[in-house]
């Protein structure tokens, strides 16, 4: 244990892309903790494209970071002090903590992680709030049924490829759109997707056209933008899309502007819902079981990518913005012990 | 009763705004009824905004109207024929029937209308698809809840004044977007909305931040374009909007454009759904029902602007572009005796 803290600031608010003199690494002491608090260790953090969101000082459905304040985010790390009953050292837990080697909490906002069944990063990602995201946004918006045509934008990251693999659980047909040949290789070697389109080199709304024969009847969307539009005019009656975000749009200035959706929506009685993972707070327990279950069983598998050092967490939030990931992307901290 | 039959029919697909060169008056013998079927001598018809969309070639939610076939929509008539069990002559009916004086129907879809209780014309508004529209949109897809704002585009119109309505039954405040002054004093001396704006001389999206003072709730849309665009930054977490018609749109001859909505659907976890009242057909009985003991007890109120004359019926649709009516526009073709 050392008696320092690397901590990650946001100093700066960025303006458009993200860049390194938006983030200052400071060290400070090791923090203590007083009583019903415990210390945790960071083994991995979770960098996320919402984090864009909460980097503007607009407040949106969560707070903005505050300037010169320790950024926070989805860690997973090993209790190694303790003065909280609930927890015990050497508890693996998972939590909303500081982009930190160590982090201060109360302990009521931490979930334990069993470290037996299944790597612990797994608590960041298909079985932590990326699985919950693709889980609740999928079945509870899209509502899918056997043989439905679903496309899923941004679908070869975190929340995409899980999107897709319980898309295929449910019976549905599945279409991932995605930035490269190599992403949609893995989307349809190793996670089975029907079709993949490369929307850096296909018109993709031709491609769309020519893969969803008999049209889309959820469009899981990760991406905005003009991807988003292409999809419009492919609805099926009664569609409905998801909106989980619009990466395409996180680092405009300005809202872009494209063909209005409202005649789409309305030719075909179709249903767009946004959400955030936190509106099914109530309902985590259900969607952790059954995402452990089909990890188990072999249905949803997953894939992460790991860049090492707390001093390379803003290297792996910007490479978000230029798809530099398949699945999860996470900053290994300090390897498990 | 006459010997011939005027009947409407659509001879070009309006190509932008509908002229009169679209439509042309036929002069036909009066049809001979078979067995099972009823003859219908046309009161009063319903002309609606979603008719352009049928005009169009496009096939969207309904099928489109085929060229040189006559015109069809919402009629209130008297059975003079029968050969049909279920009905008698001077049965007053409602139905979707021809633009014409007299029309056949083998009684399926017919609704019998009991003129002791309303005017017979409100079967094609208040207590016919145009209530069921407002019923069904506001309270399935809005969801309302005491003391939520409600803002209502086209609040003047046959479906806007009647939103309005049920919202205040619901305990809500109800803001009007209409186009004239006199329209806006009939919202708020005559319905009770609480606070209206002429989007013709007021900017809408400041007045909008004035009068909701504690945010959007609830966005009825009955017009889409720039009017809808600035209500997006006023929602409200977990607003839900529901789009009902794009009267702004409907002769546009390419989709607009303007800001994409899905990061302001985003940060509010908002939703946004699109339907015609025929999604909600199974329930169309306690539809009826509730609006007509609304009716009765004095909750409901509305108004029709009639203009008489079958041969005037393409200029009372066309009226609708233009903003004339306050409340349901119907065509007298042969008042009630």
């Amino acid at each position: 244990m050392s008696n320092s803290n690397r901590e990650f600031l946001l100093v700066s608010r960025p303006h458009g892309i993200p860049t390194d003199e938006n983030f200052k690494l400071e060290i400070n002491s090791r923090p203590v903790i007083n009583d019903g608090e415990v210390l945790v260790e960071t083994n991995y953090l979770s960098v996320d494209p919402y984090m864009r969101g909460r980097m503007s000082g607009v407040k949106t459905y969560t707070a903005p970071y505050e300037l010169n304040k320790v950024l926070t985010g989805g860690v997973v790390g090993k209790i190694i002090e303790s003065k909280n009953e609930s927890f015990q050292v050497d508890d693996i837990v998972e939590g909303h903590l500081n982009w930190a080697d160590y982090s201060v909490s109360n302990g009521k906002t931490l979930r334990k992680v069993d470290p037996d069944l299944a790597p612990i990063s797994s608590a960041l990602g298909v079985v932590g709030m990326t699985g919950l995201t693709a889980y609740f946004g999928l079945l509870d918006i899209g509502k899918p049924k056997e043989g439905e045509t679903v496309v899923v934008s941004g679908a070869a990251g975190a929340v995409g490829t899980i999107v897709g693999q319980i898309a295929k659980i449910y019976g549905c047909r599945v279409v991932g759109i995605a930035g490269s040949n190599e992403k949609n290789k893995y989307l349809e070697d190793e996670l089975g997707f029907e079709a993949t389109i490369n929307y850096k080199t296909e018109n993709v709304k031709e491609a769309l056209k020519e893969k969803c024969p008999d049209g889309v009847d959820i469009y899981f969307d990760n991406v905005g933008g003009d991807i988003s539009d292409a999809v419009m005019s492919l609805l099926n009656f009664h569609a409905r899309i998801a909106v989980c975000g619009i990466i395409s749009e996180y680092n405009n200035i300005k809202p872009s502007t494209g063909p209005r959706i409202q005649r789409y929506l309305l030719n075909r009685s179709a249903l767009m819902k946004a959400y955030i993972v936190r509106d099914y707070h109530e309902r985590f327990d259900e969607g952790y079981e059954q995402l452990g279950e089909w990890v188990k069983e072999g249905k949803l598998t997953y894939r992460e990518n790991i860049i090492n050092g707390l001093e390379n967490a803003p290297q792996a939030f910007l490479g978000l913005f230029h798809g530099k990931n398949i699945g999860k992307q996470l900053v290994c901290v300090r390897s498990e012990s």
